[in-house]
């Protein structure tokens, strides 16, 4: 089976978690089996290799994420949107890539995948029925629902006959939700099978291509439309199978708390006196709350959010006042916390503890104006300096002036503390790259 | 007049912004009249100079307090308890040293004020009154009282007969509390006025003393109990001074938060939806406080509190449970605050910013088996290193190996960050000392 999972940009309904440096589908707060942390893409790849080992699976984001990706995931093939477009121009791309990349035939079937939802693995195990529902040659789309849990004006419902969709109803009212629900209509989860010439064929309704670069050149010439409304709900033949177990958005702190094992998540954090309350604390220092009652506190390096639950979904316009650089960012080499940033009468300071996996190294580069100093904390690593290579080892302090070319190579797991010193903001444009 | 400000011990009702090396009365977060921002016993100082500025003024304080004195106040006087136990040992020993060290006459009058309250200038004006109860040969004490704005349970009342106490009642229950206020009661405002001989006799009473040396030897004599149980609860003879404007015991977040100008203190402060809620915050990051009701926020270098007003007075026992090392302190040359502190597989490494005060300098020290490294981000210092001194400006970076003899000397404002790096636990233990 080939598999491609969409993966959504950058979003703040989770801030100030997720960040524009990092999704919420990155973050590491969900609970494994075995007790430690991963994220929603890393959940969700478990779940696929566990239910379906042999299946081929593509994440289809933005160069953004690759980075990201590539440390959580290891080596997964990713396809690259070149501009963020919507769903149907993405799934289109994809589709392109398995034909003239892949050398699929235009008949095969894919399955694609969103990466928002918190399920079990019988989710993962009912695709192969909805691709079945498209080999069978019985549907010319395959789709998933869920059984809804109450009737909720959030979501889409699939109203069916027996295999068949009847039609997909948006986010109805409550009032119709509960009629949906005793006409057994189903809560659309958005993973569909298409056959790759049936998406091919509705791209070149927008555009001629013969290869996958004419393709992605040509990418924009795509419109920006979900593939909902550009293709699923245009088509009279579509099958849908049942998915009938634990099934969450976990798109707002609400629906997050919902699925969190104990009341907190993260170190030192103190509750009294709650009733209905959760906290999650990424900091170091201790978070006490007391007798709140449905409230939700998340202490993120970005920032701190204390809201009812029920106002925690609607933080959009608040959170879009807030412009602050990012305080942590995973890379493609590791992650780093910026732990001070700081402007005083013109001189910027920027302090960040940076951690390098073994193996990984900075791209070679030197700063026009900028001092650095380099304060190793634990492992080794290679550092060049001015095309000279020494070791470095915990106590080593290393000074970079302006206009030295330096770089790492990290020997082991690597931490350091890097202290950046200018006159003007320290933005990450004072950067000369020369690998 | 000679006025003794009583200066407490370190309490944790105001945590997270007060800790163990910072008492409420020297947090600075009361606004002045320029806009600016004051602490407790910087607004006190000020407002006694405004009000009597010719009085001589001392602070009764333990050692552990006389460095952030004197950041805030200069060169107070200070009096020096050498061990807490409680009011009447640090009245009496107040009166030793106004009579052995200051040589006043026995008879000669002192007031004593605790900083705990947020009054206009009145209160102290009201001062001489005081006093004056006591000189005119009327009372043998004199005493300050405040008209009550409703029948609380927290504090003490003070009926009367015109000047003359009739009696003191210590927190009554509410019904009690409201038939007092019937009775013209007033709120014990914990100021007094003795004649210096009247205390040296009380303290008779428990030892013998004819120097100010042998009083302070002997002061573990002194029984630990409050001036109220010991002195004024058992003296017929009090007058009784009105203040009749704002009186505000601010030992609570509720009671903080009920005399804050607006909503909010610090920066990159959001409130949406919010009623009756005040939010604190001291870090660099933003908090949003969302769809509260009565809640106070506070967020500071030591932990965040996030609680329902009437629940913020009744904390301890949380906060006791709390054991970690201060994250901003202020000392004899300046402030610190903790960027960082982590204990990693044994590797415990330590980053601060610290900020010298122009002229100030640290001790001359070592330590056995710290490494150290500082960068340097603003200002000038001459630092010596093993006897050699040399100037060190922004952008400079100084490694200092364990055993390196040490120490600066701020030639202007002086910021640096420093990190520490060891293989146990960072404490203020390694130190060597030699000034």
């Amino acid at each position: 089976m080939h598999i491609v999972l969409l993966s959504g940009g950058a979003g703040k309904r989770l801030w100030p978690l997720s960040n524009e440096a990092l999704s919420k589908q990155f973050l590491k707060i969900l609970k494994k089996p075995n007790g430690e942390h991963e994220s929603m893409v890393q959940r969700v790849m478990r779940q696929i290799m566990e239910t379906n080992p042999n299946s081929n699976v593509y994440v289809s984001c933005g160069s953004a994420q690759t980075e990201v990706l590539g440390s959580q995931l290891g080596n997964i093939e990713t396809i690259l949107v070149p501009s963020r477009r919507d769903t149907f121009p993405a799934i289109a791309l994809a589709a392109a890539y398995l034909h003239y990349v892949k050398k699929l035939d235009k008949s095969e079937t894919f399955v694609v995948c969103p990466i928002d939802h918190f399920v079990s693995n019988k989710y993962f195990e009912r695709f192969s029925k909805v691709e079945e529902l498209v080999k069978s040659g019985q549907n010319a789309i395959g789709t998933l629902g869920t059984v809804p849990t109450h009737p909720s004006d959030s979501y889409g419902y699939i109203l069916r006959d027996g295999e068949k969709v009847i039609k997909f109803v948006e986010k109805p009212t409550i009032n119709k939700a509960e009629e949906l629900m005793r006409n057994n209509a189903l809560w659309n989860c958005g993973v569909f099978a298409f056959r790759i010439g049936y998406i091919l064929d509705r791209a070149k309704e927008h555009m001629k291509f013969d290869s996958f670069d004419t393709f992605y050149n040509r990418y924009t010439k795509l419109p920006k439309i979900s593939i909902d409304f550009e293709v699923i709900e245009k088509e009279p033949s579509i099958g849908c199978a049942v998915y009938d177990e634990l099934w969450k958005d976990i798109g707002t702190w609400d629906e997050f708390a919902s699925q969190m094992s104990e009341p907190f998540l993260g170190n030192n954090v103190f509750i009294s006196e709650c009733e209905n309350t959760h906290v999650l604390n990424m900091l170091d220092i201790p978070v006490i709350a007391n007798d709140l009652e449905s409230a939700v506190v998340v202490v993120g390096y970005d920032g701190i959010l204390v809201s009812s639950k029920k106002g925690a979904s609607n933080l959009k316009s608040v959170v879009d006042k807030i412009h602050l650089r990012p305080m942590y960012e995973q890379r493609r080499w590791g992650d780093y916390r910026v732990l001070e940033y700081k402007r005083d009468n013109g001189v910027s300071s920027l302090v960040k503890r940076i951690h390098m996996n073994v193996g990984q190294s900075m791209s070679y580069q030197y700063h026009e104006k900028r001092n650095e100093a380099l304060v190793i904390i634990s492992g080794k690593a290679i550092i060049t300096i001015d095309d000279v290579d020494s070791v470095v080892a915990p106590g080593d302090v290393i000074p970079i002036p302006p206009k030295t070319k330096h770089t790492l190579l990290a020997a082991t797991d690597f931490e350091f503390i890097e202290v950046q010193l200018g006159t003007s903001e320290l933005e990450e444009e004072d950067i000369v790259r020369l690998t």
